[in-house]
């Protein structure tokens, strides 16, 4: 059995990793565009900073560890070509152009980062000298070269995760950094609007500056950039802002040409549609992580895939898979997320308030702050909390929590009760492991749930 | 409405509080031995070693708040008697005895520090000078005058959890400590025994000596306690172990003489057996907090009320209860519990492996080590993680975990899941929220389910 891997992130080469589990003698070949091994691309803001202290840190599957499973992995090498019908795939690479024949192929080509229309931009379809993308370890090198060089005056386009990472990270190193966000809130896929304040005083605190409702026009330039011309969403009013550098951070569109070439289905952004085997709508063709869409456990519409956490799982579905298994993701993902920035952690799982609007869930919210610690113990960080039920019946769909501390933890607390189908009533009858030192007796979860069940009961009241 | 409540802890002091929530009308006394207004127990250790500063800032319902909550406190007061059939109580307090009525009567009395049979221990029916028992405001305030005169050499007679909290504050008081179990090894209500490993060494590392299956024989002293004589329960072998000052920690008894007098139904050791409602078997009259037993979640068998969050949660439900509402518990308790030791903290959930043996309750158990953070980044810290799961069907009965962060979050996860019904499938599918500043990608806690997994699996193949 021969499988083909396109893609060697942390998708693909998990999916190399659990088919060769899955089957001691398949012949697996990983294809990856790239130079590099796998390795983490959540790590790449702190590489970035030297938190971690070498970029080739980040490596967690090294070619040692190819070559002692078997696994051939091929860098530098893009695939010119899928023939689905004779199951085979043309390679350029290292080696020149070679041809492979598959019986499993698996995508896990990831996403590229998009380019925003801006003048200037550009340079002979070239990003012009002080204009970086920020998706992959030479992307990553490239910046923290160009910013060793001098002290920069950094203008961030978009304040995504990506964005305000890498905003972060170049502030930690003595940057000047300007952000500006076309929409109307950060973070819009990850936090709602009404949880951003915390985040933009504590960003506002490390001297980064964040607009929101702006578009990047311009890049003013004579040999290089000098500034940014930036237009109000809202009132058209413009500014000039003074930059030598400017970060893309737009977003990113999955790499499916090659799948769509073959006939396999996308989603309405060109994601490939795959079901609980990571099959596709093409038997023995599989797909696995950020260029993929699956199901929302919570609405059941069309989740796409961005998480490191979800590239593993799938990897490990269709690995096993692609090597003639039968595994199943569960019925749909939270989508579990957090970050770290300017000292807080930023955690949430389940769909947005948006989200839920547009499948006509109706829900309750409640929105609590607390603690880590009792009020009596010194030591104790905020947190805040924001609960969403289901106006129905109180079922829990969705938990956003901003802390400087065990944010995150506490949304695998409402991860799980989410998946066991439990309500508010469950979350502020649960049981948190108390003491003075390390947690509260009341948690602030119960408290977010104890706010549900009142704004439920009024309801049931009118 | 009468509602006299006897004891004014934080079970009492709860129950108190929901039951006005529940009544705006109803008289509630509360009627407390002792001279403060409720505070934090769990507190008390860390008041002795002044991480919090005052002893005073462990006071949670303030004499203000009950009389703002128009409920008649009574401190240094005691209930001399119940009559149960003309509903009334005598009390001997400050105003000499009194006669109250009562149409619901909670018992919220706690429970006492037993005396351990140890010759040398009492004085004429009181505790010699230099012997300290460790339950209330006033015993610790004691023991920090007894130690702020000199340097001691504390002997602590109990590995549990006050024993070890108190040997540790002591030791952050620069005074020498050793401490005597027992049985075969520390905090035996708490964790296994093949868990404990780490928290002796930490113990060790800071110069506490902890000495198992060994018994406390005498006390030798002349004027003052000089020596103790502590003999192995192996090998029978004496010792005399250099001390002038002794805790006792062996455990407690709950203060059950006045429920028993009237009738209510105690179990076997001694605390009052209350249904979901928190009530007795004698109609009108409750049982919350440190005095009563209720059911264990997993097992069903009888379960011990020890830890604050019980307290309060049975405070709840037998306050609203008492003033008239209808309020119930969850089928029974995980006893979810932590504590920091010796810089770590040691967290459990449900039954311990002892307990699931007794209910003849087959389990496959996992010890899994993992770290806080991913691997490249600096500053993870060790989690060793044992999960149980129902031999029969995967479900997850209880976990135990030991680390210096985060611990007690993750038993909380575990909580979640047990309450929801969940197995060690679902465990290894639950997202966990994952960036690299905060958490792996893969947490400890999959692996615990994964390694679940693989053993069932192993099982079904032989």
């Amino acid at each position: 059995m021969r499988i083909v891997i396109i893609g060697g992130g942390s998708a693909g080469a998990t999916a190399a990793q659990f088919a060769r589990k899955q089957s001691r003698d398949a012949e697996i070949i990983v294809i990856e565009r790239g130079h590099y091994p796998e390795y983490s691309r959540c790590g790449l803001p702190h590489a970035l900073t030297g938190e971690i202290p070498q970029f080739d840190d980040l490596v967690e599957f090294s070619s040692e560890w190819f070559q002692r499973n078997k696994i051939d992995l091929r860098l530098s090498s893009e695939v010119a070509h899928v023939d689905a019908s004779h199951r085979t795939i043309e390679i350029i690479g290292p080696a020149g152009r070679t041809a492979e024949p598959y019986d499993s192929l698996v995508f896990a080509t990831g996403a590229t980062p998009s380019v925003p229309k801006i003048e200037g931009v550009l340079d002979k379809n070239q990003l012009r000298a002080g204009v970086f993308q920020f998706k992959g370890m030479d992307d990553a090198r490239s910046l923290r070269q160009w910013c060793d060089k001098a002290k920069r005056n950094v203008l961030v386009v978009g304040a995504g995760l990506i964005g305000l990472e890498v905003a972060e990270s170049l502030r930690h190193l003595g940057h000047e950094v300007v952000v500006v966000e076309y929409l109307d809130s950060i973070l819009p896929t990850m936090i709602d609007a009404d949880m951003t304040d915390p985040i933009v005083s504590a960003a506002s605190n490390m001297g980064i500056r964040i607009m929101t409702s702006s578009a990047v026009e311009a890049l003013i330039r004579k040999d290089t950039i000098e500034s940014a011309k930036v237009t109000s969403c809202k009132d058209s009013g413009s500014t000039v802002l003074k930059c030598d550098t400017v970060i893309l951070a737009t977003g990113q569109r999955p790499d499916n040409s090659l799948a769509q070439s073959i006939g396999c289905i996308t989603g309405r952004a060109g994601h490939i549609r795959v079901n609980d085997r990571c099959e596709t709508n093409l038997k023995g063709v599989f797909g696995v992580g950020d260029c993929t869409e699956y199901l929302d456990f919570i609405t059941g519409n069309a989740l796409l895939v961005g998480l490191g956490t979800l590239a593993v799982k799938m990897g490990e579905i269709g690995g096993k898979n692609a090597a003639g298994g039968d595994a199943h993701l569960p019925k749909g993902f939270l989508n579990a997320r957090v970050t770290r920035l300017f000292g807080m952690q930023i955690a949430a799982t389940g769909p947005l308030s948006t989200a839920l609007a547009d499948a006509s869930m109706k829900s309750i919210q409640s929105r609590t702050k607390g603690s880590t610690l009792p009020a009596y113990f010194p030591g104790g960080k905020d947190l805040l909390v924001k609960l969403i039920a289901s106006a129905d019946d109180g079922r829990l769909l969705s938990g956003q929590i901003i802390g400087e501390r065990e944010a995150a933890m506490r949304i695998d607390i409402i991860s799980a009760l989410i998946m066991g189908g439990l309500g508010a009533r469950d979350l502020a009858q649960l049981e948190n492991a108390y003491a003075p030192p390390v947690a509260p007796c009341v948690d602030v979860l119960t408290a977010a749930a104890q706010a549900i069940m009142i704004k439920m009961e009024r309801a049931r009241m009118v």
